[in-house]
């Protein structure tokens, strides 16, 4: 912890993150920042520090350091934990030089933005060793609005796994489509006949009756939805390794470790991304 | 709750809900449905029910009308349940008609949007109710980047009231600012002499000598942060109804009802909008 | 063709059209249209016809309507070819009815779009037509920057399938892949472990010893690059099934029907998208 | 050809590159890049060179520049053969050093970019070469929505020049125009009075009759569209240097030096931009 | 004026009113109106007027429709004036019947608009009127950013011609390019050579000798900059309706009769669009 | 005014910068700079001066270097006068070392903004002298749409303050509330009881009896409209220092200092920003 990791600017695999920045800055700095305008002396140099004020899983580095390199490219960011590090309370994550005015107008939106994935980060990594290691912990698609690309890489950064991304990177046949077309097997066969080579075909099923008409359709992977251990386990058994096979719903930290050792493959959790409560953060300064 | 709420279009004080919704449907649908491409015919009509799956304070209609607005302009919705109406699990909260690919395409993230809000909604009023009306519950600056807004709105239909929107709607001096300052007192001063007349001075006090002096120099509202019960009956007793004070840090549920019983004004709650749980709401189709 | 087909104002398929609609516009009315301007009288209504100037595929209806509706609301637009329709030269492809002005200023821009999604339907026709329903004609990411949904679309309306639409809705192992990991087959085990369960892991392939590692890897669809016809026969004789066969590199409209009968899967074509000649299309207003 | 150019960032005459590339790369990297993100290790440093798979004329190295360095800043970029080199199938165009993830990131999205461009320079170089400087290559407004400020550069880097950039750059008269007004001479009149001095006043004409009109109404150019060689040389003979003359439609490669041979100032070409074959690049990578 | 003008939605001229609205009205209500939401009733209606509170040339009645139908599309908006109309204080200009709080909403963003354009239509006027028709008064690039296309409308409405919009769509020497060539008979040529036929070449020009020059290189206008009466008397004369004569530098309401007698054919006039008084307008209210 | 003041690149008190000039630049250069283009020489230096052509209140100096970063990065800035110096004709505010087409392509933009921004700052700047320190000189919301960041911040360069920044930073309880609500001090106890703790309560008042019922009714300060100058005496001496007395309308610099003389806390002057005229600025080029 002693060690600078130097961050570098540019992150392909967190998305657009200038855009993003820019945009949460103007929620905050629309009309400036009037009390460090008032209060605070033009030109005042300053320290800061961001710590953890409780124990969490770090991550969010690059956004801490895009933050302040839009409110100003002067100030000189240094993160001092890598990403996904798991640290106590107390522990500082970077350190901050720069204008007093600059580290005030940048605190709130940097704050914001690291606390919520650092607590998807941290909620994550619970499920994940619950997991240990026999089955992989994955989200869902109930992300927050505009912050999808952050949530998933903060998931990673716990030690899971990212579902499809969007409605446009895999086959998922849902209950709702399946009532559009009336039949299982026809939707997974209309599936399998129309949709790119480049894609699994993954269909949701509610029992075993639902499960082995997917399976005879033809179905790369399953989602066991809202069933219970004891169908859970049935399903595991006529699944016998030939596709793979998710479960969801009702997933709480007690029954991970439950599920993962009955051989299911995939649990997804959409509280990961919906419900991960914010860490504690704070930014201190001295001048 | 049998009767038929029209929403209109348009709602000014949740911002530009046209740009927001179209960011939002753009990280699910920026290559399309691709399962409901392939497995659902073109041009098939559905209804829709958005359904409670638990108890909770709806609010977000106009968000829902907007989202099938931009996605298909000739899908027809009814909000069924007015804003800030409790509501069991089960209802029914609004029904939509339309071409099942448009229903499908903006099924996730109309509900990523609506289990936020109604989860702030509904967090909030759990607050208001302890407070009793003795008094009031705001949020804070802590929201989610983008999303803000929405969130303010949410706990306004949670019956709680707004602080401040940003750093250019008030002054509030906090720890940081007085670090910068060296001195309280003229940082209260400072403020008095160069912000807006348009804008109250508030200031962060941590303890009784601190209150002092801030009230000394004038502050129109004084911020008590992080001090015990007892410390806040006596700066309460002190303040005497001269100015506003609002206590921030380390409140729960349960201690609302005591710090409403001790004449505090205004008790912010950043837990509000950072951590509120998603409700559980799911969209049923027919055809 | 005499009767008139509805089209509606949105198509999820397509993307956000308003914006890339509005985008297109001010390229060219940036600074209005002052010929018009000049030479055209205000309020003057006119009518206009979109005509085939050459035998086409037909796509892209939704884009006329929309530019119209950009332009101005109270045009009335009738499209009078159904999407993915095959058309002779001459033919009236939709009927425009609205001010004389708006109609000029929304010429260039909606024939601009037009004419480039006919021309990639037109062409991915003629490479499904030389297929024969043996195997599928499919596009690759080698499109025009900022119409990628659209051009999908527009081999979608010429009978083609899409390829993954970005790098984050398939795993597609290439050369460059494999020269950073330095093994084939390390590379395909390596996104196995790592890469979603939602995503089909595919491997390029040059020769007959990778197709075997990357088969013996457990890749799930494997692409023979710029293989020869002898080769791609071995190939598809050792896949036996089992994976998908892609091929790709120096296809011809010529040789798609020799592909098609060996047995391979899928046929990419990059000039689909990359080098499709526009069609000759053509607006001509009475008034 | 063995010298570095250097290329600088910034480039006016090339549009707002940055945001035009943040919309590019944004369609490929939406859901980041999976594959690299699984199989490539994080950190690894690579070269990548890009090589011409055929002759082309070359241009748009800021564009290979700026994609990289807003993939990531941390990159060299070395663009090795100047703007508007004729090179030969296999010449080394560009040189990038950095984060293998990062040059994977950018492949695609830079090299759709620069095939279009290189494709377009080529195809003019050839209409330019066939028109031995006797008479002018220029483009139309009949290019890609969304990227007309890199065709409109790229027909300047194959030697061509460009006509009007909008519907507010210049003023010409054409075909609807004139059936709105009624009369090709009036509407002359009416442009030549109510345009702005700073324009010129062009006129569409089909026939000897309307370019004596056009001439009399005090055209400043003409434009003989879809005419024939022999009415094209009575049309030079009639206008005898008095205005400019420029011939469109039906224009071939082959026809070039001949209508350059009759004295005909300007040919514009749609093909240009709408149809240029993209030229055959290639990224290769070493670690 | 008793007469209710239709005012559509859709205006070419104006460019994309959708988006300038939407970012005007997002400065005034980035965190929405919290007066009117505190003391207006929520669905109270209302009724408003826009008023004259002094003589002016009216327009932007568009405008104010597009402001209105984006904070409320459920308010009916009556333009009672058309455009370019000179009214008197106290004229009625618009009625506005919907939500209270939606007028209230829109109210300044509409006004600050609206004054703008109304007070360069009514400067404008003042010009075009002392020219008595016989020189035009044009406009100047020295608009306000990002309001460009609405003051060069305003100029049309104050009966003033534009000159060209942007760097882009006209040839304009200055002192700066000459500089930079070295010599003014260089640079016009080089303009000649090297831009495209559908542009003007036009010369800004200091005193004779520079204006001899310009017409011998082959100008197709000048610009007689700052040259007090008798130096531009004598450039009329040298020119003598070969070519184009603009004046500009120092032209003042009383200049511009004198400079109209001598012939020239136009005045350019910076102030028009960076110096024109806002005019007087309110908006008043009834429930 | 000879040393040189380093301006670094970041400015929240400006708002977006980098989106703003960016904006703007499009406006002029959407088809690039065709003159430059083809006049001045491809990698041509030079060098430019900004300078005062009258004597003026200089600020902007940020906006300067913004503006040429963004066109060129390249370009060298130094702002040679403080941000709020009052200069006289003729002083040099900057001086640019780049590319000679990079300035050029820059010139009109950044004069736009400077000539704007200085403006401001000089009117205001005479009103401030004129109330010699015994009252606050305050903007409105009369701001040009787009630019309301930068007049504000021209304003508090001139001396001035700012009001309230837009609909939510502020109550203000104005004429139209009033009509809704039908009672001046029903407005102001539903502003009290329903607006936030952080929000002073303003009201605006019409006449004594009006003053007198907001006072009861808990106004935190006034604002008196288009009252003479009995009147406000009146008005002031009622108050009696217990709220913040607040003059608009009708203010002229003559009156200021009477107004300053009564007692006046604050004078808001509409003008300030939405009629000051532009100042004198240019550029010079050497090479």
């Amino acid at each position: 912890m002693g060690v600078r990791a130097m961050v570098g600017m540019s992150h392909p695999e967190l998305g657009d993150l200038d855009t993003l920045v820019r945009r949460a800055l103007a929620e905050d700095l629309h009309a400036g920042d009037i009390t460090s305008l008032a209060v605070v002396p033009e030109g005042m140099q300053a320290r800061g520090r961001v710590l953890a004020k409780q124990g969490l899983v770090f991550c969010g580095g690059p956004i801490a350091v895009e933050v302040m390199r839009i409110v100003d490219t002067r100030t000189h960011v240094a993160v001092l934990v890598p990403e996904r590090t798991l640290v106590d309370s107390g522990a500082i994550l970077a350190e901050l030089d720069g204008s007093a005015r600059a580290l005030l107008a940048a605190e709130r939106t940097m704050l914001n933005l690291l606390q919520r994935v650092c607590g998807i980060a941290t909620l994550t990594r619970r499920y994940v060793d619950a997991a240990q290691g026999r089955c992989r912990i994955v989200d869902t698609r109930k992300t927050t609005p505009g912050l999808r690309a952050l949530e998933r890489y903060a998931v990673r950064c716990g030690g899971g796994f990212n579902h499809r991304n969007d409605l446009g990177s895999g086959v998922l046949i849902k209950d709702n489509h399946i009532r559009c077309v009336g039949n299982l097997a026809q939707a997974v066969r209309r599936a399998r006949e129309r949709s790119s080579h480049a894609h699994v075909v993954q269909c949701e099923v509610n029992d075993i009756t639902e499960l082995e008409q997917a399976l005879a359709a033809g179905a790369d992977a399953v989602l066991l939805d809202n069933m219970d251990d004891e169908a859970i386990a049935t399903a595991v058994a006529i699944v016998a390794g030939r596709v793979i096979v998710e479960v969801s719903g009702g997933v709480t930290l007690e029954r991970i470790a439950r599920l993962a050792g009955m051989g299911v493959d995939v649990v997804s959790v959409g509280a990961l991304t919906h419900s991960a409560p914010a860490v504690d953060l704070s930014l201190e300064l001295d001048t």
